[in-house]
């Protein structure tokens, strides 16, 4: 059995309590990653457990109390002891941020934290790592759910701000107090650190300009969408006038716009530089698991080392025949029976129709269809004999469809 | 002065040169970032250089001739020396990965690829470090940006396949021989090199089920979208019946897929998994200077060793008035005069009008307009102004708006 290593929990609410459980899930694939089977050296929480206790059990590290204090003083701690640390504390990093990185580089650990910033989107490793000495010029993006959940809201229904926000709360995609979430504050820490890494300068939280959603009128919504914009709560972060600029506001986008599509809980961040054109990152903002599989990330990084390893954990079979969904295109005779004899031939594949189109007429006729999910030996059956019909006047072409369809 | 860190350079075609450039660019930034000065210990092309002496020179070990032989030979060789090896090429992890691996673990150094996989996204980094312990279900995208074009310009144009085809080898988005990225051959050694890193299982590359854009109509274009959907090349490699499937082929999206808006010769990949929801991922999936960041990236990470370090190499001025582009809410009497009054404090201001709407009459009177770009505290002025103008019945209510439009 391999060496163990020992990972201290601070803090077991949600976030901290979805970590538990992840690493108990992946721990045979992180031994197999790492070569170090992780195990809890113990768990924090307000009623149960003492720290010095805890780190001196620890080889390692994870901070999801949240907030500045006690957690400012426990991971300086923790790095004093040599120990390294994983957090999703932003406001810690964008308050402490210049005292926590000193203190790791004179120690010598690792301090990660992806999971501050915009939930399961690794935009702190991509910054740091990938583009660590690209010259970036700008770092945008929507960075809090919960206000593009309640602007994506009130453009679709037409509903006003309070209202939606109730119902924010009813769903859990907004606190009972949603202050830092609708007034740019939470959205200012998470710019404050991106700020810093993309720009190599210690940037103070009072120093992100920040403006809310909470004076949006639905109205203004209603207008702008006949210019063609939508509205989102953005965080900037870019070079301007030989300095930088660090601003969280609402702001409408043209569609077309990378960010334009970008609806409900979800947060997406730009990053541009010459060097790269523009790369754009998407997924879920927050929650539990997402939070977690984001720290659990960066204990893994930390526990593999430098090297990415590439190890071969399942081998498992390569399959061929799965199940698709296609759309097909067949050229007919415009005599009756046509669509009933294709239709047989489908549905004794067991394969169903989801749309169908009829267009020209005589030598011109054609059936165009899209069929829902089948094995894709059983279409392959049915467009055989399909091509054998009489009525077929070119070869069917058929051309995969991805059926998810969204709003 | 720092220890310097000598990187043999093999191949200076399009990506080598640009990757020469942008590591004399970007020296004093990698100096910053690791703490060791990289200069180029040689570099090797057809007509000049010795493979065996720029190897002996060399402390890490570029390889950009493309193609499997000698790059094949000339990375194992570099990698049992125990110079750790960045390649950006996809063929030679596609076909000799499991070797390559197998004798990077043996000599404990780095082999590292990210430029072989979807340009400057970094998803080989994601999938390998971010998700490396994650239960991945699905990894599947756009990863072949010639066929992306040529698809983007047939739904726009109806032009045919040939005729597009010849239009892109002339912007240089498409080969002379085009061959490989039109059947499919390309994004197949891509989607086997995502699907070994994913689900740890070796994949050869015939095992990959390919078809290519060569056959594609623009009436089936055309009669899609009468259904809501697009086309992409899509490559796709995800758990399927116990097993994993390893699939390249054209696919029809409907609207709102996070894939159906890519469009040009971008790349985009998205990662399913139940602890992540879904991460999607896009950018430019080629260029001579992105490749050559995407390389650079790699080889700050080896230099790096495990741990991003937060030097502040630039610290730049936070600046606080800058230009914004603004939507404009005003309430105003319905008499004559009211909007040649605004126009004018807009003027005196240097702010021009980009798009305005006039709507309701009487008492319900209103003005909406997007102003261009201007700087901020001049807007604030003339914004004073206009909310002092006796013809106004409420506070202006002032938005910002990013002005550039897409299509």
């Amino acid at each position: 059995m391999s060496e163990a290593v020992r990972i201290g929990l601070l803090g077991r609410g949600t976030v901290g309590g979805a970590f538990a459980d992840l690493l108990a899930e992946r721990a045979g694939a992180v031994e197999a990653a790492t070569g170090r089977r992780p195990e809890l050296a113990g768990a924090l929480t307000r009623s149960e457990g003492d720290f010095g206790e805890i780190l001196g059990r620890s080889d390692l590290v994870v901070e999801l109390i949240g907030g500045t204090d006690p957690a400012r003083e426990y991971v300086l701690d923790a790095l004093r002891a040599g120990k390294p640390v994983v957090t999703a504390n932003k406001q810690l990093l964008a308050q402490h941020g210049e005292e926590l990185f000193a203190v790791a580089r004179e120690a010598g650990v690792q301090l990660r934290f992806e999971a501050a910033v915009a939930g399961v989107i690794p935009i702190v490793r991509t910054i740091q790592e990938s583009f660590g000495v690209t010259e970036i010029d700008k770092v945008f993006g929507i960075v809090n759910g919960t206000t593009n959940f309640i602007l994506s809201e009130m453009a679709s229904t037409g509903a006003a701000y309070e209202e939606v926000l109730a119902r924010a709360q009813q769903l859990g995609y907004a606190e009972a107090d949603p202050s830092d979430d609708v007034n740019g504050a939470d959205a200012a820490a998470k710019m404050a650190i991106l700020a810093r890494l993309a720009f190599h300068t210690p940037v103070a939280l009072d120093e992100v300009v920040r403006e809310g959603i909470e004076a949006i009128q639905p109205d203004d919504i209603a207008y702008a969408k006949e210019f063609g914009l939508s509205l989102k709560l953005l965080g900037v972060a870019e070079r301007r006038d030989g300095g930088i600029s660090v601003r969280v506001f609402p702001c409408f986008l043209y569609g077309g716009h990378p960010l334009s599509p970008v609806e409900g809980p979800f947060n997406a961040v730009m990053v541009e530089a010459p060097a790269i054109t523009e790369v754009t990152m998407s997924g879920p903002g927050a929650g539990g698991v997402e939070t977690a599989s984001a720290v659990l990330g960066d204990v893994v990084s930390i526990l593999a080392g430098e090297s990415p390893v590439h190890d071969t954990r399942e081998v498992l079979p390569v399959v061929s025949d799965v199940s698709s969904s296609f759309y097909l295109h067949l050229e007919v005779a415009d005599e009756p029976g046509v669509l009933a004899s294709i239709a047989r031939l489908l549905g004794e594949n067991e394969i169903s129709v989801k749309s169908v189109l009829q267009r020209g007429i005589g030598d011109d006729a054609r059936l165009v269809m899209v069929v829902h999910e089948c094995l894709e030996s059983r279409f392959a059956t049915a467009l055989e004999g399909i091509a054998e019909l009489d009525e077929l006047r070119s070869s069917p072409r058929a051309i995969r469809v991805i059926e998810e369809e969204f709003v």
